[in-house]
């Protein structure tokens, strides 16, 4: 961890959670944005499509010194072999709680770590099995939580998730956005 | 829940995590504490302990409304048919974390719903897999967090969550101190 904190860490997300998530491992970081467009080919699916957006993210970024070492994640949900990101508006986000209610979906994230010399990506997935949602819900929690910036229109950590997930299988960092043990893993053996 | 809002909640626990579930289930509440001995007869192991203690510090208090609901809770940690609790000094913390090291365990909350009625206790299971510790990252830990109010002397939602826990099977808010989604059933059904 003494090494990690001479490297100069890059977060490239503006997800609050994230920071959270990285600050959490006690590591020092600074966070840098560039826009990418987060479109993938049409034939891809599940995971394929998580570490090729991170992968991305991280190819739009030029590194100057061997002490770099950015992180690029996207997180997905998987249902039904359809995939879930962002909702564009309210009536996605209804339509996409309405889907998960009642059933199990999979969260997934994708990380690409960035040095000056190589990328190297790995994705972690956790299945979440959610309780049946009311109309009433879903509209009560779209209203007050405004979820359009979490794919699959939920954040496990808030009202949603304490009320609504019954159980989960695998890491719950990584449905928040972040994988922070096998993150903490892939850090140190750079 | 705007019925469960017209209730008196009482929340039985001094846990700063307990609050912030209850919290986070968009509940009315406030905090009452009755000391009691957390004692259990020697033969009893698992959940039975959990429920014990939980059951237990319910009989402490007596309602006087209808509109009373009073929620306690006892966290324990469960491993190789031994029952970890909060470490009582530095010394046992750490052969606690040491036990805990590169394997699975189970975290179990007992919870009791008392009203003037009648009290109904459950109990609910997380299966927890941790990654291996060095000592120096146990040393760390409990310098740094001194986990003496906390079963089996770690805090998920703190440092050694992030970089140690692998994946858990069950709910995560179990592990901090309550199983949310199964108490608001259970709250919702009184």
């Amino acid at each position: 961890m003494e090494n990690l904190n001479q490297k100069n860490i890059i977060l490239a997300s503006q997800s609050p959670r994230r920071k959270e998530l990285l600050t959490s491992l006690g590591l020092d970081f600074k966070v840098e944005i560039k826009e990418i467009e987060e479109t993938y080919p049409d034939t891809m699916r599940g995971a394929a499509v998580a570490l090729y957006i991170a992968t991305k993210k991280a190819e739009a970024f030029g590194l100057k010194s061997d002490k770099d070492i950015l992180i690029t994640a996207d997180t997905i949900v998987s249902i039904d072999d359809r995939i879930l990101g962002k909702p564009v508006d309210y009536d996605d986000a209804f339509k996409m709680l309405k889907l998960l209610s009642g059933r199990r979906h999979e969260v997934i994230t994708g990380v690409a770590l960035k040095t000056i010399e190589k990328v190297r990506s790995f994705y972690e997935v956790t299945a979440v099995y959610f309780n049946e949602l009311s109309d009433e819900q879903i509209n009560y929690y779209i209203k007050t939580f405004e979820p359009y910036d979490k794919a699959g229109a939920y954040g496990i950590q808030e009202w949603i998730g304490a009320v609504a997930v019954d159980h989960i299988e695998g890491s719950y960092t990584n449905v928040m956005g972040l994988p922070t043990a096998k993150l903490y893993k892939e850090l140190v053996k750079l």
